[in-house]
């Protein structure tokens, strides 16, 4: 449960943990109420790879928020111990990134126990398959957490390609690239209208089952929604193996001409 | 194609046409781009039920941003002339709301055409099941068109429900409680998170479904989410005759516990 209802009343001496969705790029896309949140938190955290965190970076939550921060918050930066590399047995990546979010509540309770807000920064929002949504597991029973919704990529999507989503009562499926060719022709054989993320290596795949099933004309591809290095390419025209994992397809619902 | 790359640039002396996502409903879940854009533009329509219209009101978008309003921008109610009563025929809900529609997008155009910017105001996202779409699809053609993307009600309704919504690669069904009930019972049937939006009188075909698939005890049932009187309640003591329009019911993705 959240703590929209009842502000730091129930723990007392505790700080809240504050899941803040930053929307999906341009720095313009934050509301009113993370904005107001993010400045009043004394602790800012926030994943990052370790690849950028070596080299002072905060990744792209933080770079959507950055210019807002103060010197008095304190960041605490979540750095991820693995990317796509590969593992030595026995370390899995669902084994060695799980011990990850442990510790991550760990630091974070700390503060916490300590009286002390801690922000956690989304890009897009919290809980639509942000890595925020550990933490909470982890946490909210423990604490008063509160998340605040943010714009995803994928509405953020649909806007800078000016295509409506979804129209009246039809159903929109919401699939990622990684799901295998099979079950992904049977969920966008049933869709009606049909958003697929993460992408990146699974780009080739993606597409293939869109032409199997003549969606292909319908669908739409964009890079980096809303951020300042946005691209928007026709779908046959992608470098299959350039696609970023900030990419996206989208398949627009049949407009009603009603 | 949207005008975020090209501001004012190709129809000169046109007016821009804005669709602004102004969130679920909590007025502090605008964005700062979609408040930046509603204050700068001298006309601001907004789409009101006519009971709502007949009394002064100026339906629920409107009541979000009334607050930011200057009395030198133009309010441009677009009143719906019809919500849920019996037409008689010829009469179709179809073919009157089409007809509605297109007088809309007159009335917008004639703004456009002497060079005022409209910046039509949309609960939650302007292409996720937004009236804003039809006028979109009238007008996107013929004028400069700029979205900017709003926290969506689902979003809304999983963050104070404290519910992550979809982990890691789980596939996310929106559907419409409008749906027949075999279609739903499909649809809920495939899905491993799933939103169902205009409930209303369709409340209890959807519990019926849900409970039919043994899904009733993974699912969170929220009113108004965001709003000031925002309800939640056990999905068991719902009254299904009681149920509003903006009621939702949300069944989370099984907690990745990696």
């Amino acid at each position: 449960m959240n703590g929209m209802d009842r502000p730091g009343m129930d723990r007392p001496g505790k700080g809240r943990l504050l899941g803040l969705g930053v929307g999906p790029g341009d720095p313009e896309l934050i509301t009113l109420k993370a904005l107001r949140l993010l400045k009043s938190a004394p602790v800012v955290g926030y994943f990052v790879a370790k690849a950028k965190a070596n080299v002072g970076q905060g990744g792209n939550a933080f770079g959507i928020i950055e210019a807002h921060l103060e010197d008095s918050q304190q960041r605490l930066p979540l750095v991820y111990p693995v990317t796509t590399e590969k593992l030595e047995p026995p370390l899995t990546y669902e084994g060695v990134i799980s011990d990850f979010y442990d510790t991550c509540a760990v630091q974070i309770a700390e503060h916490l126990d300590a009286g002390r807000d801690v922000a956690v920064i989304c890009e897009g929002d919290p809980f639509f398959y942000g890595s925020y949504m550990y933490l909470h597991d982890r946490l909210a029973e423990r604490y008063e957490a509160e998340v605040i919704p943010g714009v995803c990529s994928m509405l953020g999507s649909a806007a800078v390609l000016g295509v409506p989503l979804v129209y009246r009562n039809q159903s929109l499926s919401v699939l990622s690239g990684v799901l295998p060719e099979d079950e992904l022709r049977e969920r966008l054989r049933n869709a009606e209208a049909a958003v697929v993320m993460k992408l990146g290596r699974n780009f080739e795949k993606v597409r293939r089952v869109l032409q199997a099933l003549g969606l292909h004309d319908r669908a739409h591809y964009v890079e980096r929604a809303t951020m300042a290095n946005q691209r928007i390419v026709p779908l046959d025209e992608v470098e299959p193996m350039a696609s970023p994992y900030f990419s996206m397809i989208v398949v627009p619902g049949e407009k009603w001409r009603g």
